[in-house]
């Protein structure tokens, strides 16, 4: 195994000194191994940690997957050991908790931590492969993972694959290409492939290390120079693009000017140059430029579908449960490609949770501990009730598992409109619920024991709670529609007292109807004859949102209607009617004369 | 002069073959020329080119600055010509019309298109002066252009000094260092300091060259090899960050992997690198690595003003008016920096109108065609507007200038509300219009003789017109505040039916009554006997909006209150009403009795 002088992660700017990966194992298998090419290794070796103990029926083993120039030191073995790259999320009581769960991380095909790769030696010649290691893709580092999870840990199924950047990458694939080898997949700050704009860097990066004069054509290993300028500029380009324009305000704007004096041929002039130059150098002494050039190349091939058709095609395949994550800034994988991904999952009607959290800190968010309490907390809770769902399906009593109580928060107090729009869908059906919020209406669907149940929501802290109750719930802004579900996918969409919340409300109800056979709208209903008094003998605007300190000027509505209104908004738009509660939520009954004047609240089923 | 092989401007991919600037003059300085440094140039030789004629007044002169990689001949001279690089917007009959204005662009300093630059000889050792050419500042590049101007064509005083990116830099320094010697200034996609994402793509483009092996130091000129490697992959870096995410997906997406065969040393595999590799070796054989050196520097070092409180120092030196644009897709000078430009322009409350224009093109969308309607017609109507003033302001008569006529469109039908607002304002005032729309109110106050008047509209199209009339117009949204401006900076600040509008209203009108005196606020009154019938006797919301095809669901509208609503917040938020204006506009009259049922409009001054 390599020694390693060093251990930055992918970016952020702690350097921690590491030494060699002590706490590592190592297997070899000497049959050739097909790549997925043409092209053959004739022998892997695989570098991999362990944390954790992997229980008796084998169904707590959880794989992490790194990034391009990561390793398999994940977390630190104990209070001794060197800083893992993930400490803030893996560790005894931590999210991915390792009194709980078996955790693997493996060295990836094609680095340069231990794993085979261009710096290993070819066995048939004796010499390092360089630039004749082979083109290597995602899915044969992945085919790599397996080799270890199966053949030689024996674990038929994992609980989780768990990765961000490249390593969700593989984390997509696993759960495409393995369906049946995995029970849920993370993916975080992934895509179906490379924007056009990210795939230019790497190129420039490439051309900067294979034009170093010291490249050699990749056989450099013997002639006692790397080339390091080379590939010191691939890294400085890389730190751009996993910082964000507003992280380098914070960490360079005030003392622009201030570069450090560094031993280094590069420009220190400015506070982010001496940044990079720093980050340039050290990178050199610690990664293999071939490695950089094969992993590189990888990403940049990677393709799940070049549209979201063929990518739908693909994700058509897993048969896990996916929570996918991104973050607001990251400009290097762009939160709209991995929402192309929860959306090529929601179509294909596979249980998905996605978010995109909001964040400054660029793509290298999940390394950072800035959003570790919605990131961490969405890991944890998604990963708690998989778990669980999987050993009550096994039949294993929960009990005979530590901490597997999830705290669920106070539940809501009655709502009788709940009431009633349980009563309107039949047993079994399939039910999208738009603006679900905290998924209180959701949670007593489940309940209820309804096939399948699909959230939207706009809030990230709503998310949570969703994840919380074992939810799937997607976030999304209902004034751009619903375009990632398919026609009549659903049985009923339910707009639970948003739709006064909507700008955009014949967009919404068209694609309501567009993607389920039957819509259930609520609304607060204006022409309630409390509301009509407030106008016409106090003239004010009535007070339609009953919460203390809300007016006309801070509300969250932005629409108002009656039930009139909505009956007429449906005629004009032929829509029909097929049932109409009417509840006077006050007084807790449902309203039977003249509901436009006696009810304020409106409850109507409707379809095209 | 030097022989230009190649003429390709900042980006976009249209490689246009140029013989030498056939149409340049060139002007020599024989004395020593003071640096903004403590150095000097021994002496100055300028090559720039002229369009049109400078008529006997000498009023007409446009001056264009050129952007980092760009030369003189901004436009061609005739159909013979070669095509010049702003040919889009400068020549007879368009934006910039030759017909009219005589324009005129010089080389840059420190450029190598002629004017003295690190190629130049230097006539103290009779050898180039490669890296012994001194540091120079964008203030000397306006130095050097003053003294053309000046010195060497006799101009006093500049119409308009107008340019993107590195020449928006010089209009802004223009401004600022030489107020007296313009009257107008248009720096487009600039700002008053790079931001430290953009700084480091430079930083890592300077490394690519410097350590590039045939660099020498920069004394390569007699060793038969240039730093190409450097200068190409620098020159690719740019090319990424002068185009947008979206506008490389629509270039390469589609063909992602159908790379060209190109002669070349760079990587060809995907279509975005062959199209990279061509961009960067056609760079090599135009450009001097030493002058992408020394302008790239000049960039970097650009400082107008590290804090909001310098800039503002810097720009209330300025005497122009100021006409800044940006482009919503460019990454490299993001838009909100050249809003703070426009910002510390308002609260020196010079004149200004500020737009940043939806386009996907990114930092190059000013040299393309795409959003040449919107900025063509701002750029036209503002030179237009400034022009007509200044003949006027000098007593000669319009109609002696051809084409002054500006078309006006059809004035706007008859405004009772209009006409109360403008009773409620004594002469000669201060005043900043909320949502201004199409300027008619402005346009109103303009005609009454008012001191000072600023809009503020969020539409692009509608500050078009406000440009149009010759009206000071920022692109903002009301709900993020005011902030860009000083306390008490007006005397009037009017939100005219626009507060139901609006989200955030307690802030808007807080800041309404922080940055005026007084505010007017008129608004439509929801307890109009008319809207209250609606409600209590149909039993559907009032249609507020008289509009065809306006309905509850599809207003622009998001507030809903009456007069006795709007009174009740301004004593809950303890604001005193001056005075009460009520209106039936139905019937063209104003109420006196019973106004909260009585009027559909109500016109309010308020102050804290």
């Amino acid at each position: 195994m390599q020694q390693a002088k060093e251990n930055i992660f992918n970016s952020s700017d702690s350097v921690r000194s590491a030494g060699p990966l002590k706490h590592a194992h190592s297997v070899t298998f000497s049959k050739p191994f097909v790549l997925s090419g043409s092209h053959e290794l004739p022998e892997i070796t695989i570098v991999y940690e362990t944390f954790g103990t992997l229980n008796e029926r084998k169904d707590n083993a959880v794989l992490i997957c790194h990034a391009l120039s990561g390793d398999s030191h994940v977390a630190a073995h104990d209070e001794s050991d060197d800083p893992g790259w993930w400490d803030l999320l893996i560790g005894p009581g931590k999210s991915i908790d390792t009194n709980k769960y078996f955790v693997i991380c493996p060295n990836i095909l094609g680095g340069c931590r231990g794993t085979t790769g261009p710096d290993s030696i070819d066995p048939r010649t004796g010499l390092r492969y360089g630039m004749s290691f082979p083109t290597i893709t995602v899915e044969d580092m992945v085919d790599v993972q397996k080799k270890l999870i199966e053949d030689h840990l024996g674990i038929s199924r994992l609980l989780a694959v768990i990765g961000g950047s490249l390593g969700g990458l593989m984390a997509l694939v696993w759960g495409i290409r393995y369906p049946d080898k995995l029970l849920c997949s993370i993916p975080i700050a992934a895509t179906a492939h490379l924007t056009s704009q990210s795939l230019a860097f790497d190129i420039v990066a490439r051309n900067a290390i294979m034009s170093d004069p010291h490249f050699h054509g990749g056989q450099y290993y013997d002639s006692g120079q790397v080339p390091a300028t080379g590939l010191a500029i691939a890294r400085m380009l890389g730190h751009i693009t996993y910082l964000s324009l507003e992280s380098m305000r914070q960490k360079f704007g005030d003392a622009r000017n201030k570069g450090r004096h560094l031993k280094t041929a590069f420009e220190t002039k400015f506070s982010v140059g001496s940044y990079l130059a720093h980050q340039g150098d050290k990178f050199v002494e610690r990664f293999d430029a071939n490695s950089y050039l094969t992993l590189s190349m990888a990403l940049d091939t990677f393709e799940l579908g070049e549209n979201q058709e063929k990518l739908i095609q693909n994700m058509r395949k897993s048969m896990c449960r996916w929570l996918m994550l991104s973050f607001s800034s990251d400009w290097l994988f762009p939160p709209f490609q991995t929402k192309e991904l929860a959306d090529a999952a929601l179509v294909s009607d596979k249980r998905v949770s996605y978010c995109n959290i909001e964040s400054d800190c660029g793509h290298d968010a999940f390394l950072l501990h800035n959003e570790l309490d919605v990131y961490g907390a969405m890991i944890r809770d998604f990963l708690k009730n998989v778990y669980r769902d999987s050993i009550r399906k096994n039949g294993v009593s929960v009990s005979s598992e530590p901490e597997e109580e999830i705290h669920f928060p106070k539940p809501p107090k009655h709502r009788i409109d709940f009431d009633r729009i349980l009563d309107l869908i039949p047993a079994k059906t399939k039910i999208l619920d738009l603006g679900c919020g905290k998924g209180d209406l959701l949670a007593r669907l489940k309940e209820s024991g309804h096939e399948r149940l699909v959230g939207l929501e706009i809030e990230e802290d709503l998310i949570l709670h969703c994840i919380e109750k074992g939810l799937d719930v997607i976030q999304a802004d209902l004034n751009e529609g619903l375009r990632f579900f398919s026609d009549q996918q659903f049985d009923f969409v339910v707009l639970s007292k948003t739709l006064q919340t909507v700008h955009n409300v014949e967009l919404v109800v068209e694609e309501m109807l567009r993607v389920g056979t039957r819509a259930i709208v609520s609304f607060p209903n204006f022409g309630y004859y409390r509301f009509r008094a407030e106008l016409d003998q106090k003239g004010c605007v009535p007070q339609i949102d009953p919460r203390p300190g809300r007016h006309w000027y801070n509300l969250n509505d932005v629409r108002f209607l009656t039930i009139r209104d909505f009956q007429e908004f449906c005629k004009e738009k032929k829509y029909r009617i097929h049932q109409q509660v009417s509840l006077d939520t006050e007084r807790g009954i449902v309203v039977e004369e003249d509901p436009n004047i006696n009810a304020d609240v409106a409850i109507m089923v409707i379809s095209r």
